[in-house]
């Protein structure tokens, strides 16, 4: 009998055993996986893409924003992100010719995903499928396939699957500019940091302990980290976590919070962090509980938070790291009230939407 | 003295007002505003743009991905959203040609948005700027523009300008792919119908007395009126309102939803309903307070609601009246709660972002 499908002798035992896995995975696409992705990349360049689509959902959809920044800042690549229902429900068949379609799917089984590639493929579109399954049928019907090699995935929030997405697609895009992605070697090793400070975590998982509602805010780079948190919140704690970029904070949704509203704030070191900053006064202004999770300065000007090694780590890379607490502080929350991470309520691992 | 800076007399008499304009300006886009729409529309047309980007920030960018919507399904163009910070953040600048950047914005003052109309027309793309104010900054960039008619807005919480923004793109889309809009004529008719109901809301509104938090879900062309509903209720009246497509909560936000949370689905009454009663039919299972906004059959089906007018009413045209009674919830909510819709604290009506 395997696991999975047993409720788990510890509550979070196998989420808890999948996010200490991240710096092995991260080791292995950069040892393994890199080669295939370049050939990949190379073989997309040659056929000079002019937009890109990306789709995917939940926690892949937040991988897929991650990427739309990448390919934007990086590329100057015009991308948008699909909205799937238009090809499945609607039965849209826009040209894509010239346009690289790009389908992020841990398990790469979801009818609609695959319905929405096969689609694109036959409109035209160069079609890549990213997934942890090369034998699912989303990467058969794809023209390339890139395998995440996270590993088999069995607890319901996915952790490991996410940053080693990240780390594909980050990957993928330096191949796609012809660089060698040598910038995210230092990551390994700084993931394992990160992780080994659970304690940190658990000391700032107690604020939460009798959160009726959080908000998780970032802008540029850590938006899609700022996303990923909220849903893994909601998915094991089940505390509404609303994550907004910071300048769509400001219309409107701020009036929401007060100063019983908890604020996460995603502070990358770079760009992405000074365009926040307006944010972070206004936040401070309102009396927000301000948690911040960056640099050791942007620590220090909030209310709590946990510094983030982002020394020598490009901006771009930084949503590698940062995750990592925010996934921890959603287990220690969860166990915090008494609920089990690994099988939330209502969840069937793959998610079969049509 | 003019009545914006000062607090209203009776909490919600500007925004009240404002929505009861609602079917005039509609009349005045169908009369007034249709024959430059049209004209902007075929000089568009006459550049055949291959992609289309889609600039817009809080109750903007939900008509414009209602419009996102309306250009995959109606005209078989790829869109994007655009993530406004690779450009105004972190400087990227994309090859443009041949696309098409819409940027939608009621005052059409903000910072941000009128950086990144700039910077793409000087990427070579075609940009038409969509506001309620022809002699803003952001129309002196564009290359087109299209004045939404609505009449100046002074509530905080936006209404007659969304309304009147889809109206517009509505008309803008017709006009790209030859169609005249004709199907359009009914609206302002069935608008005044569903807003003269205000007393079914106020009893709908009752059983948000005292919610914590909302869930609200739709498929396909109802999803930007379920995120423009939730982004009503959070700044008029601070309940966190979270807003799922149908697909992608059952990608984890599922887990949140217990028979405590209140649930609220936008059904709509075509192919976007249909893909949707799966989800329906989980939500009832998981015991939600499923409240629904659609035809007369889907209300039926849940615990309460408030039917639609949809007889005759293309579904892509159905948006335009879903939101009415969700901003009259909103009010009612808000004015039930002792609080004034017409300035939710910490906000101002331009909202400068950079």
């Amino acid at each position: 009998m395997e696991a999975p499908s047993m409720p788990s002798e510890r509550p979070g035992r196998i989420m808890s055993g999948e996010m200490a896995e991240q710096p092995a995975v991260l080791r292995r696409i950069l040892e393994e996986g890199a080669p295939r992705i370049r050939e990949v990349a190379s073989a997309i360049a040659a056929r000079s893409p002019r937009f890109v689509l990306l789709a995917a959902r939940g926690t892949s959809d937040n991988a897929a924003l991650y990427t739309k920044y990448l390919l934007e800042i990086r590329l100057g690549l015009p991308c948008g992100l699909t909205s799937m229902s238009t090809t499945t429900a609607y039965g849209a068949r826009p040209d894509l010719t010239d346009v690289l379609v790009i389908t992020v799917s841990q398990s790469g089984g979801s009818p609609d995903l695959v319905a929405s590639a096969k689609a694109a493929r036959e409109a035209g579109a160069i079609t890549l499928a990213v997934t942890n399954n090369p034998d699912s049928p989303l990467a058969a019907v794809s023209e390339f396939h890139i395998d995440i090699l996270a590993g088999q995935e069995k607890a319901l929030p996915a952790t490991k699957t996410y940053t080693a997405s990240l780390l594909s697609l980050y990957l993928l895009v330096e191949g796609l500019r012809g660089g060698d992605g040598a910038a995210a070697k230092v990551l390994p090793e700084l993931a394992a940091l990160v992780l080994s400070r659970q304690d940190e975590v658990r000391q700032l998982a107690s604020r939460y302990r009798f959160a009726e509602r959080m908000v998780i805010t970032s802008r540029g780079y850590g938006y899609p980290t700022a996303k990923e948190a909220a849903l893994k919140l909601m998915e094991t704690s089940y505390i509404p976590a609303l994550s907004y970029s910071g300048a769509d904070l400001l219309h409107g949704p701020l009036a929401m919070v007060d100063n019983i509203s908890p604020v996460i704030a995603v502070v990358t070191d770079g760009k992405g962090g000074e365009a926040l900053q307006p944010v972070l006064d206004r936040l401070r202004g309102r009396g927000a509980d301000l948690v911040v999770i960056g640099p050791q300065s942007q620590v220090d000007a909030a209310s709590a938070g946990f510094v983030l090694p982002t020394d020598g780590v490009p901006e771009e890379l930084q949503p590698i790291l940062e995750i990592l607490p925010l996934q921890l502080l959603a287990y220690e929350v969860t166990i915090a009230r008494g609920q089990d991470p690994d099988a939330p309520r209502a969840l069937a691992k793959v998610t079969e939407t049509r």
